[in-house]
């Protein structure tokens, strides 16, 4: 009799539960995104479902119709209720039993979280420590997959250094971008990021930044650089959904500017803020 | 109310299965094995255990006690009754509440399964195509992760061009292995393969492959080659724990040797065939 085993408890294979054959668990084959809401509005939805649906397409998941996970996604969010809120939703390519190829009729699964977010105005205002970590990830970060071990080792250790955040560095020296965030350098008045490359993840956030930079004044430059130039930044940040922009002020140790947000930074989290209004 | 949806089903979060928050599809956060029996005997138990325990440790997953491990792999393998049997099994770090990094108490997620093995013998016999597909894979592929989707990608692309196999090319143009299986090349009395890397998995099916070489007398050289050298090797072949060696005779479009099993792959497949009596 074909088996499975959870825990200490054998079951007949047959009886297993589709969720425990899920391909999202056997093989990270699915993609996710995370948005957040402002004050009762969810942010760039558009945006999100727009880059969603390539991340879906990138890797074959083909049968998703996207009107059905906007409607899911406004469904729960109006179920729930919460005015600042971070909806997580991953779609997987479905449950099968074990097999790297898959069928064409597979039924992917669609998986939703909404949870009230937790504060960031501590961080926002006080600016983070980062530390820099060796970028794992694999060649296609512009897939946002389910395979996110390097981001999660790599956060994991920022974490044991007293860091919020790991800035992932590439073999040629290079700063890609953040575990779970986008990576920004002020230089005078101008704004540096990595160019959107497969190493990349299109963040919509990052775009927003861009947009920000422009209207404030700011030159914006795509080009990575190196650890030892960031180092030396006037001033740098991280972007990410969830709390859009948030200063660094320490980078492997090394003090940022003054140690407190710097002016551009905070010029910036205020034009970004007009956007969610 | 915190929430989440399942499928169109939208739950309080608070009642949500742990399962549907399981790091390992979250994440990837897990890592696995594949075993086989012969005959009613479990191949290289201890070998796979050990590989268990290091990508366990490199991930920092470090509550796991290997013996409760061998012991259920045991009393799973007694209940299916399976002689010829596929045994899959992976450790995720957990169910928590999606946070790349995790509590040091958070309790592991033990799951497997046993199936009958799929007949591999026409494979065996005949020999597979095999096709090159660039190595998308992160940097850590000496632990053996639950990250897959590159080898998914690239197995279902060898699929799409009616091969069995996909065979990963790094940026230098150098083969690393197969998306499941580790790759050798023969060329006169010597037998290459890729040497063991944080790139390369380090397969319990390749160790043998170089004992088998050794016993019949095979030179064994550890180099990793380009795809233009495999494309003109007397012979190829692949080596996975559930059909230990299966010859390769065509590469990339390419006939190799006289378009069937070489004859040392031969010698060598029943050079291990003895290791499993």
């Amino acid at each position: 009799m074909q088996v499975a085993m959870i825990g200490d408890k054998i079951v007949p294979l047959a009886e297993l539960e589709p969720i425990y054959s899920d391909r999202g668990t056997y093989f990270g084959d699915g993609v996710y995104e995370v948005l957040r809401s402002y004050n009762g509005k969810i942010f760039a939805l558009e945006e999100h479902l727009q880059r969603f649906a390539r991340s879906l397409s990138e890797i074959g998941i083909v049968s998703v119709d996207i009107d059905q996970v906007r409607s899911r996604i406004k469904k729960a969010f109006d179920a729930a209720g919460i005015s600042n809120a971070r909806i997580y939703l991953h779609i997987t390519r479905g449950s099968a039993p074990r097999s790297h190829t898959w069928k064409a009729d597979l039924k992917p699964n669609f998986f939703l979280t909404i949870i009230e977010l937790s504060d960031s105005s501590e961080e926002k205002s006080k600016g983070i420590a980062v530390s820099t970590h060796p970028d794992w990830r694999w060649k296609r970060c512009d897939i946002k997959s389910l395979n996110l071990l390097a981001n999660v080792l790599a956060r994991q250790d920022a974490e044991q250094k007293g860091c919020a955040e790991a800035i992932l560095v590439d073999d040629a020296d290079l700063i890609t971008e953040g575990a779970g965030s986008a990576f920004f350098a002020v230089f005078g008045q101008r704004l540096q990021t990595a160019p959107l490359t497969a190493n990349i993840l299109p963040s919509i956030t990052r775009k927003f930044v861009i947009k920000a930079a422009k209207n404030i004044g700011l030159e914006v430059v795509e080009k990575s650089l190196p650890p030892q130039q960031a180092r030396d930044a006037d001033e740098l940040f991280i972007a990410v959904t969830t709390k859009d922009i948030v200063p660094v002020v320490k980078f492997d140790g090394k003090v940022i500017g003054a140690g407190k947000p710097g002016r551009y930074t905070k010029l910036l989290m205020q034009e970004f803020c007009s956007f969610t209004l």
